[in-house]
Order: structure tokens, then C-alpha cells, then sequence
């Protein structure tokens, strides 16, 4: 199909889709003249995966184009992947102390996380942040939390071990990382809404 | 003590408090001569806040001020200043359509979830764009997240039920629905790579 139709299809305007292609966010098409050139449908999956990385995970080009680079290696090994999936898109932290967090994964048996793992600092920085707040009653509850998120690690490494292929648990495990966070955070929304509307005894905004 | 000091202890740059004070974010200090103002520790607390809002919650000024008007707010009801909070962190969504959430929710026996309620919207996104991306392992554990979802909202209640005040009920809400999406996100990804190195055999990565 011709950049117009690639547009229409993935609801993005041709500008942007020539900015992604400057910036080497989706491989050029196949010239079909000098200066005219056909696309398929991987550049409009590519496109949807893009906009995703963008918009959902607010990710920057550069993050984007190393993630890319990880989904379009042939053959990966699944853990270093995954590794270097979660640093990219992690701050950047390598060696840094976080202590607490080492003694939370210990109490938890999590023994084998790098320490170079870039989620360390980001869960070192939420707990100070918490405790710079007064939010004890949460910190009082972080090894619930933490067992909590070893299921939705157990869900997430569940639905990427399905995939038979490694490139696809490899790029399962980008889509999954980025619109799991999003889709956790809008059900537990709504999970508090209906347990807050239920301890309050609120019964007006029932679903019709 | 002086705009200095406050700057010092917090660690923001005076420019960047004077920019608050402008914006309403921080209310104005006690003036103790005609062009002299001092700042107490509930100034201190204001700004560890508003930064965190910004920087972990990534959220806008305009949102900021919604939010910091629903936390000064006097003997406040609780649930419906929660509904508000999430209203101003999420997407505008009144009124719109997602019966693929609303099935879920169903299913889930969350019926106490208003219609206008912005992560109905959010969650709906997340879903469609999982779809696009054929995510169809995710999809199909979409009942399991919920489940887990469930059980972490039960933990932010319990954390906020544990403080007697309404105002301080609120105020905690707010720091535990923006941080907590950070420690989840960060404890998944801890919980990710441990399960992945023992899923892959490897030991290479262990903690000292």
C-alpha cells in the first residue's frame, strides 16, 4: 500500500509516519519507482506497536529504537532480552545502594535479580518518597504488595511462556511490560472504586 | 525560615519554588517584613508532594492544583473525593462506551463502578491496543489480572482505612494511587527477572 493508505489504516497522519521513518522507528518500504514506495501490513503493525511505546508507555525515540532493536534481533536469548528490555526503559541506576530493596527481595527469595536491575533504584526511590510523605501504612504493607506482584510476574511470565517461538516472547514480553503497567493501574482503579463505594455505602453509581 | 532554606532542605531550586508560589502549588509563606516571607515545615511537606506528583505521577500543574484543592478540603467524603482524584489523574472519559470492561467487571462482581469512571476508559485503551498488538496470551489471563487487581485495591483500602481523620484518609489515597502504580510497576519488574533467571536457568545474576 502507498504512505496515504498507511495512514488511513493506522489512523496516524503521513507526517508522523515520515518522522518514524526518519528517525528509523519503521524500516523504509519497497521502492516501486524512484520516488515512490509500497508498505505491508508489518509496517502497520510496527506503526500500532510505536504508538503504543509512545503514547501508552511515554517512552523516547531513542528507548524506542533500542527496544526495536531488541524485538528485531533474530534468535534471542529470552533473559537477557528481558533484561535489557526492562533497562531500557528503567532510569538508569547501575551499581547504585538500595538496601531496603535488597532486604525486601531477600525476605521475599527474589535471589537471582541483578544488581544491576534498573527496577532496584525505581522501587528504592518510591519507598523514600512514601516515607518522605508519611505514607507508613502502605510501607507497612510492602511485603503484601511484593507478593502481589510476584503473581503478576507469575501471570506475565505464564502468558510469554505460551509463545513457542523466542523472538515472539520477546516482543510478548515489551507489549506485556508496557500495557501491563496500564492495565494494572486501570483495574485497580476500579477495584478500589467498587470496595470504596461498598465501605462507604454508596450505591449510586451502579452499573445500569 | 527563609525561601532559601526551604530550597536547601527540599532540595528544589529557589526558582523552581518561586514558580510554585506563582502557580498556586504552594501556598504563600508568612510575610515577616514587606518583601520577606517564612516557611514552616507544612511548606516543607507540600513541596516533597508536588514534586512527587509531578515527577512520579508525571501528572500537569492544572492537575496538581485540582488535586491539592481536594486534599485541603475540610471533613471531606471520602469516596467521593477519591472518585474525583482518579477522576483528575485519568483520561476525559464521561459517559462513553466499553462493554468488553464492563463484561469484565460483571464477571469480577465490581458492581459498584460509576459509569464516569475514568479507568472504565483507560482499561477499555489498554484492551484494544493488546488486541492490535495480538497480546492474546495476556488477554486471556485478563480475568487473573483482575483477580490480582482486586487484591491489591483491598490492600490500598486497608492502608487507608488505617488513618482516623477523613482529611488524612484522602490525602493518603492520593500518595498511594500515584506511588503505588510506581512500586507495583517496580516490584512486577524485581519479581519478572527473578522468575525469568530461574525460568532460564540462570545464576549469574545473583544478589551478593
Amino acid at each position: 500500500m502507498r504512505i496515504a493508505e498507511l495512514g488511513r489504516r493506522s489512523g496516524i497522519p503521513v507526517p508522523t509516519i515520515k518522522y518514524y521513518l526518519r528517525e528509523g522507528l519503521l524500516p523504509p518500504g519497497e521502492l516501486s519507482s524512484p520516488n515512490q514506495a509500497d508498505y505491508g501490513e508489518a509496517h502497520l503493525n510496527r506503526l500500532q506497536l510505536v504508538r503504543t511505546l509512545l503514547e501508552t508507555g511515554h517512552l523516547a525515540i531513542a528507548t524506542i529504537r533500542e527496544i526495536l532493536t531488541e524485538i528485531g534481533r533474530p534468535q534471542p536469548d529470552v533473559h537477557l532480552a528481558l533484561g535489557r528490555v526492562l533497562k531500557a526503559i528503567g532510569p538508569d541506576c547501575i551499581g547504585s545502594d538500595a538496601p531496603e530493596v535488597d532486604q525486601l527481595m531477600t525476605r521475599q527469595g527474589w535471589d537471582r535479580v541483578g544488581r544491576g536491575a534498573t527496577a532496584r533504584q525505581g522501587v528504592a526511590d518510591v519507598l523514600l518518597a512514601l516515607r518522605r510523605l508519611g505514607a507508613d501504612e502502605m510501607l507497612a504493607r510492602l511485603d503484601d504488595y511484593a507478593a502481589v506482584a510476584r503473581r503478576l510476574a507469575e501471570l506475565d511470565l505464564e502468558a510469554v511462556t505460551a509463545y513457542a517461538f523466542p523472538e515472539a516472547k520477546v516482543y510478548q514480553t515489551v507489549i506485556g511490560t508496557i500495557l501491563g503497567d496500564a492495565l494494572i493501574a486501570g483495574l485497580r482503579r476500579l477495584a478500589q472504586e467498587d470496595l470504596s463505594a461498598r465501605a462507604h455505602g454508596h450505591t449510586i453509581h451502579k452499573l445500569p
